[in-house]
């Protein structure tokens, strides 16, 4: 048994979920139990940083550099923090995953310098500086190896959701609706590569900008969808917003702020500002594109290739109760069930997904789910940082010993 | 006994040395065996690119992302090339060990965002592709962990020349001349903790750019002197280089661009153009003073902590003979001794000792030397990552068996 610590932060930047696991076993008998999440928000001005570059910003080797040691130190301080609140020693911790701040994500390969083409992934935090702080191995930067290995680097939750959602004789899908929504597709007794995911479109990602517009940053979501109830969906914009190619794109596909980011939102609310739309209605109609984006990849892409008996919702869009009724109403026959049923809340289901991944990156298994990320092959992703303060166990002026007992350190 | 391969890129960012190392022990047993050495220049636009973003230029994220991918490729080519220059299988090779290509180093810590204050480095050439490639698993991006605990992330190679020439008789100081000139300092009989090194200044990073500018870019470094020998030495302009107060800071310090990068190259042109000097007779003058910056370390701050018998000399300076014949001026009684005749040549060197330090990170063993770098403690530096075709090797419809041996394997 393991406790391990799996740390996440979104493209939204707004700050790290940290989840504790109690891990044991090996798939298929792997257990995975969550024992508790702790949210440390960033700083104003670090996420106005991580999104000015996230958003394609100028900056320079040296603003990156500080910003992933910078971010570093504020993954060790949310690990801390957590460990703290929850009155778990770090010493009790055996490993952390740390997913970082992706800042930049290319799935797909494009020429670059006229040398050659090119798919990239960075994701920044160092994991020197939370390994050194928090005295725990940490394993971090997932995404690259996947990419390395031909797959677009993303989704990589779904491997999880195949640990812990395969079942026998239900066909699940597991849906995540945070800055962008995504779905793992797990038909009734899947093997691995049976199991399908991709990111539907949208997430919480231009709703969250919309409020943050419209209530000039004092509000960073529609809680309860209080915004979006006093609305009412716009026709025609909703028709226009349903017309996006990115919904028709054929699976394999991932999304980011590249499609659904600042520029999309600033063009949303420069529309509604000609026709002097309300913010309410934006919010609204922004809301429900959302939450029918997903239903229309099950009719597009899911229905015809699985019968489903459950949709497993998580992130922050499972808060969210209009998104959840519109959901229930675009797919009758299809139980909803808020990802919190299996244990985990939603909030915390994607710091979950890294630990496990860590856990098995760990023990030298593979945790790419090529169906998903269209790898090549299987790999072993992320790359693990020994414990700084945990090598001050072994003496340095003892190097025979430490030599002997290396390679299970690692 | 292990095969390793280390390859780095230098801050002139001319291409990739890869070296063939066979080590086998661990220390103070260990034994380093140099086998062979490739250089794999980078395309003059990937060149380009690196010297603008490491000068300060404006980028994006994209443009760092994709280049770390672009060089991993490069580097991971450069291993591929060279073992099949050398006829030796990739499947021989144990582990690679990566430093990178440095593109920001910052050693001592300054405000950042207004949130606190940072040190940070940041070294691209994703690790990930290098083990995808080449199938080997990969350590790098080591100086991350030694800044996190509280060193200056360099130098690294210290710790390498003391466990190669530590001897209980003489005394003895390594020094490598790349783009900055860097000494380590290895008094008869030391222990690690008596061991010191510091950058001592430039090394043939302004020699370099002078003779670029002078000869439009054909020659990239003066061959031989050659340039350097033709002219003569510009007394007042040489008297006020030598009042450089990066001279006089006490050690431990470190040097790169930031001091010796492409502004200072351009303010020297400058001064030369207003003056009408010669440009030979700046390459000569630049290169005195490059010979006497190190020698003036020596008077500075090593002969009265340590006596030297021996000065060991690697790196592309060491192939300049007006450089050597001026260090066997200025430092009379020490034999200068080139580190080819340890059996590594000059240009191999820092490569070589990234297989050491990789191999030794692999073992699980602390790689820093803190007397060196500054760091609180010692720690094992580097990332790894495990080799994507390897992980084929067990397959991943086993998953007990590959849990078995799993902690083996990282």
């Amino acid at each position: 048994m393991m406790r391990v610590i799996g740390m996440m932060s979104g493209t939204s930047a707004d700050g790290i979920d940290v989840a504790l696991v109690r891990i044991s076993g090996a798939p298929p008998a792997i257990s995975a139990k969550f024992e508790a999440h702790h949210h440390a928000a960033f700083p104003a001005r670090v996420r106005a940083a991580i999104l000015r570059i996230a958003n394609g910003g100028q900056t320079t080797a040296a603003e990156i550099s500080q910003l992933n040691f910078l971010l570093g130190e504020e993954f060790a301080r949310a690990a801390t923090e957590a460990c703290e609140r929850w009155r778990v020693p770090l010493s009790k911790i055996g490993l952390i995953g740390s997913h970082g701040q992706t800042i930049y994500h290319q799935g797909t390969a494009s020429k670059f310098l006229g040398v050659r083409a090119v798919a990239s992934t960075l994701q920044i935090g160092e994991p020197s500086v939370i390994a050194e702080r928090t005295g725990v191995p940490t394993i971090a930067d997932f995404r690259p190896m996947d990419m390395a290995a031909g797959g677009q680097g993303a989704p990589l939750v779904p491997f999880v959701d195949y640990l812990l959602y395969g079942d026998a004789k239900l066909g699940r899908v597991a849906l995540n609706i945070g800055g962008i929504a995504n779905v793992t597709v797990i038909p009734a007794g899947a093997q691995a590569g049976q199991v399908f995911a991709f990111d539907t479109g949208p997430g919480n990602m231009i709703v969250d900008a919309l409020v943050e517009a419209a209530t000039r940053g004092i509000a960073k979501f529609d809680r309860d969808a209080r915004i979006a109830f006093r609305g009412h969906t716009i026709p025609g914009l909703f028709a226009r917003l349903m017309r996006e190619p990115y919904l028709r794109e054929k699976p394999p596909k991932t999304a980011g702020r590249e499609q659904f980011g600042s520029a999309y939102a600033d063009a949303l609310i420069a529309w509604g500002k000609k026709r002097r739309a309300k913010p309410a209605d934006l919010v609204r109609t922004a809301t429900v594109f959302t939450s029918l984006s997903i239903a229309d990849a099950f009719h597009r892409f899911i229905f015809r290739r699985a019968k489903i008996d459950e949709l497993i919702v998580a992130g922050g869009g499972a808060k969210n109760p209009l998104m959840m009724a519109q959901l229930a109403a675009a797919l009758p026959g299809v139980e909803i069930v808020p990802a919190s049923e299996f244990g985990i809340p939603p909030e915390a289901k994607e710091a979950f997904a890294f630990a496990v991944l860590a856990y098995e990156a760990y023990h030298g298994r593979e945790n790419n789910l090529p169906s998903a990320t269209g790898a090549k092959h299987p790999a072993v992703m992320g790359k693990l940082v020994r414990g700084g303060r945990a090598t001050a166990i072994v003496p340095a002026s003892n190097p025979a010993r430490s030599g002997g007992s290396g390679h299970e350190r690692w």
